[in-house]
């Protein structure tokens, strides 16, 4: 079983895309809600984001707090509940704004319960109005994401042209989505409440 | 249909001009408000904005707090829902005065429900009783926001002698209105409340 | 009109005086204070201040918290409202003591509703109990006060021998006010509140 | 009596194993709860830790705060007593992401009251959603652990590869458990509640 | 009139002698309390000071708090008021703990409304418990505190001995008296509060 | 009188060790409660402390918040008043762990009202479970002890074996007395309460 099912069984943990030294890489973006008992509000960011990063998180978090009732999503439980978006590995700095609609859904998932779907990696810069914002290195992510086993790409239709310099038959295995607002993403990649990931370890 | 047609078919996004390396060029400056119930409050700043820049929202929203009963802007709003001023793109450090027209747009159109025009863009710095005072690059600005199908463009009165470095050919198809107060900026940029843009996608 | 009319026609700005570089040169200190109703507090103090003329505007606002009644200002205001100390131009590094006296009119201006007289211009260090203390640059500040149309300048008593080296015909034509408490300086500098600037634009 | 026996006898203390200059060494991750009548509230992290391991120790606690239900745990213990966790000793920095499971265990030793296991150490990063992720230095580690008088040791399933550098004298008389949930790690670590260390000091 | 006599004329100003540059220099430490209508709390501390100053005035104020009841000062009125200290001249960086005496004197004296004495000056570190401590310069301190008009210095008992490099003919001019504890400064440095200075312009 | 004696008079106040660059010295942990009419909260810490030594402060008030009913401490005061902890002479730097249980002491002794014994001084780092750690400069500490008339010592007991390079001459006349705990520490130190220090100034 391919690590990105694992890691996406529960809700709240979404597949991402960075750049490396090394090429390109799939990250998970980890999102909790405290328990309101435990009196714990606020935001906690980790996993060694620089200043970027941080501010794509505020941004997802901004998004939803104020479109809630259109994304049908619980948002008051943001009230009483600290937040916590983290993103392993827990040394390694990270940065850029591209992990912005990553940092969108897996607080979406994490909201609504439902889990993203464990075949699905996704780029993109998001806006504070929820459009998809083009970003660098597609080819090398389209290439660590066929390397991880994903299977659908969710990419800024900004960057349709980069699809170029990806190899043919990378592109065949992959279904590559570009989406320009982030409830696209949202639909593709969330599954439905009703039918859990069957296949969580 | 033009960028910043799209962009700002939602209230709270106003066109601005920017200066960069490489001449003028359009920014989006986005506003959002949590909803009530996400219990979010306090100003969030984000988009890698120097010092400058962020003063220039803190004296948008002063403005906006101190003026809200003569403006008609139902500002009790901001008490209990966070305020959030973006402007993408996430990772280019921006700095400077000159948004703050754009900022009070931004602000007082998310406040008023009313979108801002499409085809206007703005210039300007605002002092804290809503004096809008010169800035620098009018020429770059006016060249980057023909280029971009603007057709109305607000700058400072003190800046009007700075049009004589423009080609005729940019300025027989601009608008340039010279605004000395931001009331000013705010009666040609908002869309009446009753007219939503209609050909927003 | 001078500029000084305009920019002190409404309460809360008042006239001050700096050393530039290049000379001597008006400034205007602009204050705000939030409605009650948009729940906003604190003080935020911009315009690129640096430490000391930061450290003025919260001695200019303790003078005002500790004199209240005694000054006849309706100081509980400040409870509720957020108050926003502004200097433009905002992109202008700025520091030093002497603007204590226009931060301190400017504020009780603003809370009495009664605005600085537009042919006033001012300097001079303010101490916790409102005594006026010294400061420099006096030659070059009458200077460009002279320059800016303005026709009475406060200055600090201790500062009188400085005098000799303003040009006579300057001094002529200005009306120089020596003072050691800063409540001489609020005598002079606010209009009564029952005889606004009628000339105000 | 071994040193890990008596510092781990009271619930809130565990063993962990960190990489030093001079090879592996045993290191006490002690956790406090303040009494609830003395008002302390929020998170204190002491010993010189750096931004990675504080980041542990946040992501540690909201692991529990997430899943207080689901382990059994009085989370909402947490809302009005104060945590304060310590790595002594005091004057030697610390950093890095491997203290992460001997922080979870700790503080889920604190709440439960179930003292942790005086045999065991344990190394590991943690995610936010339990996932134990793999760290560095297990052979030095597995050395300090065994020079300890450690005889159980809980490593994550990814660093199973690493033993083979281990001494084969050493690896028998360790009992090595591999994990990649943190769950596993408390199941082992933790005492029952009704059996307390009856060779406590 | 000398200076010091003006300065001390309102409770809340005590005169301190301070090393420089130039020698010695009198120096006053004024302090006031925000009327409770304007909601101010904390303290706010001006005048460049640096760390150790700073801490003195924290000192300062947690000797008064914790000894309220035995000094008979209503320290009540520091739940609801906001304090400030501040020590012009604005712009000169001050440093060091010999103004921790009269620092507590300035508080002491706003506190009770009983004014400090003119004619009296003082320097010493004090102690959380009121100790006075042995302080720096103190043969150009008594220079100064001659020079400005003082009659009676207070200083820490344990300089006694560097009253040996004072020129005899200042000593024969000035009272000098050592101390132990703040409270004997408090006795000789505050006029009672039924006989207000009747010389204060 | 030695000076131990009259600095330890008044309950608050503990005796440490301290190596410095002439050798070890004497120095005095100072800790006082606001009165909780002042509205004081919080905890401030000075005497130009580094960074190791505030964390021990921390450590020593976390320790007495966890222990309090053990203890039979008043802990329920530190709820509304404020603490602070303070260690002269407030001009020199300093750091280290070793002052933790002169820290414990000298909240211990505040909390319960029994002044510290004049006799005393003590060295150790204190972990958050009250163990007494090890600490350097054992013999320098024992000298310093020894010339500033103290008889009784409290080391950490893994510091025995550093009492060999102590002269015999010095052992002789101190009662040095290893501990492993922090309570044993506070058994031997705190006078009891229905003895207060006669001898006190
Ligand atoms: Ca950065
Ligand atoms: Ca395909
Ligand atoms: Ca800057
Ligand atoms: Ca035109
Ligand atoms: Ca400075
Ligand atoms: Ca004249
Ligand atoms: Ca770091
Ligand atoms: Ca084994
Ligand atoms: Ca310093
Ligand atoms: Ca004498
Ligand atoms: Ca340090
Ligand atoms: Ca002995």
């Amino acid at each position: 079983l391919p690590e990105a099912r694992q890691r996406t069984a529960v809700p709240g943990v979404a597949t991402g895309l960075a750049v490396t030294g090394a090429g390109g890489d799939v990250l998970y973006v980890e999102a909790s809600l405290a328990d309101a008992e435990t009196g714990s509000t606020g935001v906690a960011l980790t996993g060694q984001l620089g200043d970027v990063m941080k501010e794509s998180a505020h941004i997802a978090l901004s998004y939803l707090r104020s479109r809630g009732a259109e994304l049908e999503l619980p948002v008051a439980d943001l009230k009483d509940r600290g937040v916590h978006v983290h993103v392993p590995a827990g040394a390694v700095p990270k940065d850029g704004p591209s992990a912005g609609v990553t940092m969108t859904t897996a607080l979406a998932s994490l909201l609504s319960g439902r889990p993203v779907r464990g075949d699905v990696a996704m780029t993109g810069e998001v806006s504070l109005t929820g459009r998809v914002l083009p970003i660098g290195g597609v080819k090398q992510k389209l290439l660590a994401a066929h390397r991880a086993g994903i299977t659908t790409v969710l990419i800024p239709a900004r960057n349709e042209p980069d699809l170029d310099d990806v190899p043919a038959e990378v592109l065949r295995e992959l279904d590559v989505r570009p989406v320009s607002d982030v409830r696209e993403v949202l639909e593709v990649a969330l599954e439905s409440a009703t039918a859990p990931a069957a296949a969580a370890a």
